[in-house]
């Protein structure tokens, strides 16, 4: 199998000013095609740092992709590393020059020494067109090895990727397209989750977890050179990942959301809902208006943060509050059911609790949420007890109270 | 010098899942004491592959910051690596093991085999204690070169690096700290922002520009040995950015937040608010609640999604809406005062627009957006036009509204 490796150029990705994000598209590039990266480095601009990391990659690796260091100041050093790590001269790639002269005059300026001094390529090397910016990549092969030089510029790293090193990976090297799905699940943790997984036969295919707090994304791959098997195979391993996690599953695929889910269901369901929120502030309401044509079935959401609030907005009978406080399971319902009918929603969500960091006291800590989900038939109360600081508090309960939503919305419609 | 290198551990990292961003964190980390990452390396969850980063990155530099890996599933390898490598058996560190099961019971459940193997770490190590999670870091010594083992999980990162790290880096290693001030902006672009700072001396200075959008965060660094003259240096021209700057900025340091400045404002002035959004869904409310403390000045947030809670809730007249749009100044205006007639508050806050995609007109296009903030003397309108996504288009507009709030309580304040 081919090897990969990427090296990314530039001290401002060793000094905290910039994180490279080329070494997550050289991967997704090759993942597609059923290869990967074995390795990254990432190097200063210093001839002596790049060339150590160039050997190293030529000698484990069979295609070297390098970034950056291709631009037209005294720090851009990648084509001098390379050119005299190989022993070769640096020579000038004409249609390379023409192209900086060309695109520099339609600016009106005659082009820089520095920005000429971009159409140098090592001698015997293959000059990269790149039609968004001026420097060219460089393709340079050197004992079996193929090593590819980008310029740090994301747009023209993917102009290159797309004209040159695409159709060369597609004719050069054998790709087997990964198969992969993605389930989205919220309610437990990591490692509960893996445990749900425990003794599937992952043959040929392999599982990744990814938090995303407070979520946790499950990703079958499956490795298959027969397309039909690879089908089958990603079919039946999703079967399994579906019915052992089931109920904590609330979206398939990378565009899954929890809110739209939600949204969803609620479409399916033809219901509408209406919201009351208290120590989540409204990021229930942020979550479900960030899904375009949620005003179909959201008809309102109230941040009654005051007792006052809870008081005139959703109709709370200020005696619940005195006797059993703004947080409690009492002043929950009455605010899920105040607001439901109120706002003549089919649905009414409310949450309370005391998010902290202050606000705790013995009998209600901090991390004391309670949710209740009003409808025409009943009120059902959720009561949680959270160990983490207020901005989190805030998202789970946030998301417990959506799929508290999910579940009564897809009840509906089976 | 002290010289530094990191390893990133994760397939995620090099399949295309997810972009690294611990390099730019210890990047910036040592950059503030004057230090720096000589290189990087990214591997995957593979023992010979780990093992082959750590003895390169032992065998160049005195401190090796190692990331991911420590997790409780079978692809989290770290520890066995690097105890293998060093001839080390893994022992559990005591205090780690009852931190897990304490963490664990706190969510009423036991620790799982995964979770309580976290607590192992090779022998002779050091335990490096997680607030934010279960798996402790590791601290190891070898021929003098130093090895830190970090989660990948950002927040533990972070607990780890700020409880652990830094105070071994400040006590063991000559730092020579950088001087920096951190001014935070909204409201123009980043080279709007860098031609208002043209012109300025920055003989031994440099100053770094940084969107995180909608804001843009200016960073003025000074190098200078002598602390009092660099304390100097960096007064002088953080006197020149905040007047350069003046109407944008909104916080100054790390911690400066557009909602916190806003209840800072707010409080002083001793004025409370409440909130009638439509297009932004609770953005504003969201932001506010977030800041702890915020039901001293934030009465209530209505998210008046649909026309009848935009009448039944603000008192908005529906020949307003029917004359004018949802979406209009005049209806803005009477949200404001509407909101904070009912909610009985100082200031009251609208926005109403079209954040698209769907929904816009030729008259009335998706980013058309009206702001209106109501006080007991006026009422102030804002139309904006965003050229941006549903999502940025909701967060410049509840970040404007913001700004109002920040600027009608900072003029009650003088």
């Amino acid at each position: 199998m081919t090897r990969f490796r990427a090296i990314a150029i530039g001290n401002e990705l060793l000094s905290g000013d910039l994180a490279d994000k080329h070494v997550k598209r050289f991967g997704a590039f090759l993942r597609q095609r059923g290869l990967r990266l074995s390795a990254a480095e990432t190097v200063p601009d210093e001839i002596p740092a790049i060339q150590g990391a160039l050997s190293r990659a030529m000698e484990t690796a069979d295609v070297v992709l390098v970034t950056g260091g291709l631009g037209p100041t005294s720090d851009d050093l990648t084509v001098e590393a390379l050119s005299d790590l190989l022993g070769r001269r640096r020579v000038e790639d004409a249609a390379s020059a023409q192209h900086i002269r060309d695109r520099i005059s339609r600016y009106g300026r005659t082009p820089t020494e520095g920005q000429l001094r971009q159409a140098a390529i090592p001698e015997g090397a293959r000059a990269l067109s790149n039609r968004a910016g001026t420097a060219p990549g460089v393709h340079a092969e050197h004992e079996g090895a193929h090593v590819f030089l980008f310029p740090g510029v994301p747009s023209e790293l993917e102009a290159i990727l797309e004209d040159h090193l695409t159709p060369w990976v597609d004719s050069q090297i054998a790709t087997r397209p990964l198969r992969s799905a993605v389930f989205k699940t919220f309610g437990e943790t990591e490692s509960a989750i893996a445990s749900r997984l425990e003794g599937l036969d992952w043959t040929g295919a392999h599982v990744a977890y990814r938090a995303t707090f407070p979520e946790i994304h499950v990703t079958v791959y499956v490795e298959e050179a027969d397309a039909e098997a690879g089908a089958r195979r990603l079919d039946e391993l999703s079967a399994e990942v579906r019915e052992r996690l089931h109920p904590l599953i609330f979206g398939e695929g990378a565009d899954a959301s929890l809110a739209r889910a939600v949204g969803d269901a609620l479409t399916a369901a033809g219901a509408t809902v209406a919201l009351a929120e208290s120590c989540t502030g409204g990021l229930v309401a942020q979550s479900l208006t960030g899904i375009s044509g949620a005003s179909a079935w959201l008809l309102e959401g109230l941040v009654t943060y005051s007792n006052a609030s809870k008081t005139k907005r959703l109709d709370v009978d200020p005696t619940l509050i005195e006797r059993h406080g703004a947080v409690s399971e009492a002043v929950a319902r009455a605010m899920a059911e105040g607001v439901r009918a109120r706002s003549g929603s089919d649905l009414g969500l409310s949450i309370t609790g005391i998010a902290g960091p202050s606000g705790g006291t013995p009998d209600k800590p901090v991390g004391t949420v309670h949710l209740a989900l009003a409808t025409a038939e009943q009120t059902r109360h959720l009561h949680l007890n959270l160990p983490f600081g207020r901005e989190r508090n805030r998202h789970v309960s946030a998301w417990q109270g959506l799929r508290m939503l999910l579940q009564e919305a897809r009840t509906r419609n089976t």
